[in-house]
């Protein structure tokens, strides 16, 4: 007689999304992933969703992906394998998997700067295969995974793979933003209102939406922004500065990745303020040094390095941020397909962040979160 | 009779250095200024300097000096008269002029940013007259003078007016200079040997200095850089990254203010490292957003605060900085126009600062400091 | 015919309240202060409260203060005259009053250190009148004033003058609260209220309200703390072990200056934590270091400097913080000594900030802010 | 025919110093360690030293120590094996071992706080067998170990484990010392003096060094302090208030771990100053709050982290940190008992640190570094 869970150890094929090139996307069966290295852990996903970047992929715009890779980066899940030197976890532990893999021992880790680990970095659904499936293999398990309440919400909790610590820490965090500031943020979609729930987290006395879509400007008034500017115009600028009475922003984040948005930012950042680059930038940009050089501005840059993660869960937890509101979309993973679609014309679709369950594929029904 | 203190007080007219439009300056008799407000003080001038920016202003590239400006934002002298609402200083007392005028209760000078007081700011021989004089009036005396002690050397102590706290504050420490690091400044003019100098306070592991012309490298070795690379076959990107095992380096510092050593410090950054702007730009620069959105760099322009002063006058005064070797050249007021012609051909004529001494001018001899 | 302009200008007598000696005031007719300094302003009191130092001086606890001073350091007013060197205000201008005097020019202000003015720190209704009168002589009017919009409400803004600075410098600030973060706040009067409402706008996950005083924890409550411990039973630093499952606190704030409410603090900071003392101790404390030696934590000490007043006003301004819910009983000035007994006697009259309204004194009715 | 190589690794037992209980150490054969985790490391040592803790450990000091301890937490050495997840070291290599062991993965070492890990700490020489001894396993080698060049000097380089990495982060970097400061250090001995060279690197206009031993004092002289104070007649406060105009100190560190040390630090500390513990504390100290409270002071404690042991092995290497003059002593690993000796009569011996060479026991002549 078999017992349920020997069954299910012998499943060697999944459901996964995988990339054929651009504008190829598949949801195929693959081999179920296998533990490699003793600080691996396979999760069994749960909930998963799409991201900005991954539109990028699918358009053939990041050449680090090949045709092949299964994509994804963001999950909840339940761990079903360890490797023989993951201290942390233990089989069925519900886990949040980080978009950023890292050693924890390099001289980049040891800075923090987990994005640019010299064993990790951003890895999956990008040199290796991803969590858009219904199992992914988490190299370095112990630094890659966090443990989660059981009764966590999968939706609210996914939003901290990725998109909630972008926000904070390239926004949020290196624009420094604090109690007093004046805020704007470029761009009004996921990622622009991530860093606009967590700028929230630091008090600003004013926080400025600056955006192309009134409709995703009214959820930016709803989700907290003091006022909202609607650049189709080009008149973006001028209209900041009359908000301001002619003194700027203290912190202007760009959330777009394009020279126009941040151009908004170099017009209206005031003297010792910080412009802090979130979006991410196909071209070079122009900056305006013959004006800026005096302005005593601080300008960064940062791949999400996931340190927050932590932290971010603790305030999600103690109800004090509402990241489930990103969400606009759920739907099945066998329905993947129309996820993208959903959330590739956003604007249309008013779609923020799509949700992906992973609840009932190939005859079983996980619900670990019901 | 006639005592000579007496002589001296009747006196009321001064020799001072006057721009009178592009390449048209002259040393002329001019009123002596007066006390205007009561938070002035009057100095009479015993050392003074020449900055590049006033050779910028001599080119007709600073529009808001206008012609019959007395120039000059450098100087140590001996106040000569106070207002009455100057509370720190007296009649005689010996003092270092700040190249920044600051009221000290605006937002901007409450948050350490004087260069941008509402009330103050670069005025010196920008907005009013200058320190290229006998004497000179400032403006709020108790914040923009700093007390000597009889015996400093007035040419060690003349370069924390301006170019000391320039490099200290635009470059090292907006930099973030630690022990350590690799520090690269492009540029070894004046203000990138000063940058280096203040950068060695900070202990970094390595300092390498850019620039085209082999003298002044050879300075730059002496002053303490543990490379250089002359960058005149447009190498030095390349040469820095070979030097760094193309790690780049930590800190890369532009003390030029054209595009291409800003490319330099561009392409040699590492990720998580910084770029401080020194330079003074004209025009605007590109900006590789396309390959450093995700290095985790920071950025910073800077007009000088001179903050700073306090902390290099106990360095200067301790042993411990050796601001004097910035002098190569040294003039009399009377021969101000030739101080001009040697700094404004500084490669040829190996000129680094050129001191200006009043010591005998009108028939008197001053000689405080002798 | 005299107009009422030059009959005001004619009075030279106004009511204040004196300190004659411990346990001894009066609230009697003094002089109208005058004109000093060029850089003084006389401002006519509108709203003065009283604060916890105070009842100290009462008590005879501060030897600084001789008998005939008047007291107050906190007041709201309109500028009544101003010296020939004060630029940012005018007569009219509706101003509050910082407790710290500063002059913006010696080396403890060019730290932002404004308490420890060479020149200024605690003067008003210390070394020199203050507030709780009809006038006051503020010196260094540019930086000890803040110019107020005629429309704001006096009772929130009056909280900025001392307590809210303090609850947000020496204990919020100096505790680097930050989003994710444990907060324990020893003591739950006035002061230790400050800090909650100040802690928040950094987002900690949990504060945790520790006093004796069951009303007073229940109003805490209400002003956000999220958890509250009485510590009548000498059980306090027990309680939040077992509330943190033994991890102890990110942030332990002292607000009461006992030995104590000090031990709770030290019994309850976690490895790495900050513990902020803002109590005013008479006596030394018993610091722990044969365990704390090896637990990486920082303890900070400040008197309140009052250069967030700024950012608070913004805060207030843009209705972000509630300053306004710290008063819990409002008084005429001619009520003073009444008010001096109610907030004596806080825990039995259920008292947080006394306010005291100068709106018809002498016959005039001023009502600036009805 | 035996190779060498087999023969070696034949070799099961090894010479170690083991703690017998208070005041009985012993040199004796033990098991040579073996791998246990696949993460560990076994490491042949070359070059170790002793730490002013072992002398606690030998006087019962440190009850975490168990009877049949094998002591040391510092070494120099070349890896002899490694376990199948270890991937940034291979047999053969040189390597400098750290005092901490860090998993790299909870959450004090994502702070870095690797002292507090929570599965690591200072393990070596106190709950698992140290360095005193011909091998020793390391666990968490990745993270525990740093590669060193193979020319590097080891008496140089063994600084770096613990006593240089005590100085720079316990002392200087939690000091905050920076140019232009005038420290003091209260405690000439070998942590008193690391405190000394690594404050240097942040260029303080001064350093006064207090002790109560002449010799010491003058060898403080010789490593950069700029004054010296004996404190035997109980005077030190009162010299160093007098050496600063009755001014204070900005940065006061306690290397010693005593009550009247500590209260030296507090009598002499500037208003905004730190005091930084170093020293290991037997029994709690008086605070004087009721002085303290108003003088925006910081106090730090530490554990050593070891995470600037990088940055260290940098300033080494580059010969801007000559850690080599700490050595006094030399001893082989047969004559251990002697380096014992001579270390706990330090003051007798005129020692400071003392190095002990594995280089010829057992009839093996290692000599890696010769």
């Amino acid at each position: 007689m078999t017992k349920i869970g020997d069954s299910e150890n012998n499943i060697t094929t999944m459901k996964a999304l995988v990339f054929h090139g651009a504008n190829n996307l598949a949801l195929e069966d693959r081999p179920k992933p296998k533990i490699i290295h003793a600080t691996d852990a396979i999760v069994r996903i749960a909930t998963t969703t799409i991201c900005g970047t991954d539109l990028h992929i699918l358009k053939g715009d990041v050449p680090t992906i090949t045709a092949g890779r299964i994509l994804g980066h963001e999950g909840v899940g339940m761990i079903e394998e360890i490797g023989t030197n993951v201290s942390g976890f233990h089989k069925g532990d519900k886990v949040l998997i980080s978009l950023i893999t890292s050693c924890g021992g390099c001289s980049f880790c040891k800075k923090g700067m987990y994005s640019h680990c010299r064993n990790g970095g951003w890895l999956l659904g990008n040199s290796i295969d991803g969590t858009q499936a219904e199992y992914v293999r988490i190299p370095f398990a112990d630094t890659g995974l966090y443990l989660l309440p059981p009764d966590v919400d999968d939706e609210a909790v996914v939003m901290l793979s990725c998109i909630l610590p972008t926000g904070l820490e390239c926004g949020t965090m290196n624009g420094q933003v604090k109690p007093g500031d004046i805020v704007a943020i470029v761009g009004a979609g996921p990622v622009g209102l991530a860093v606009l729930l967590t700028a929230q987290l630091y008090s600003p006395a004013g926080i400025v939406m600056i955006d192309l879509d009134d409709n995703r400007l009214e959820i930016a008034r709803l989700f907290g922004a003091t006022q909202v500017v609607n650049s189709s115009d080009g008149k973006a600028a001028e209209r900041v500065m009359a908000l301001t009475q002619s003194a700027g922003v203290d912190v202007a984040i760009e959330a777009v990745g394009l020279s126009a948005t941040f151009n908004i930012c170099q017009a209206i950042i005031a003297p010792g303020g910080h412009i802090a680059n979130v979006g991410v930038h196909g071209k070079s940009v122009e900056l305006h040094l013959e004006r800026l050089w005096a302005s005593n501005i601080t300008l960064t840059t940062r791949l999400v390095d996931a340190g927050t993660t932590p932290l971010l869960l603790k305030m999600v937890q103690s109800g004090r941020l509402d990241a489930k509101k990103l969400v606009s979309h759920r739907f099945e993973l066998s329905e993947i397909m129309k996820a993208y679609d959903t959330f590739a014309n956003a604007a249309k679709e008013h779609a923020l962040k799509v949700v992906i369950r992973n609840t009932n594929v190939n005859g079983r029904n996980l619900k670990e979160n019901s």
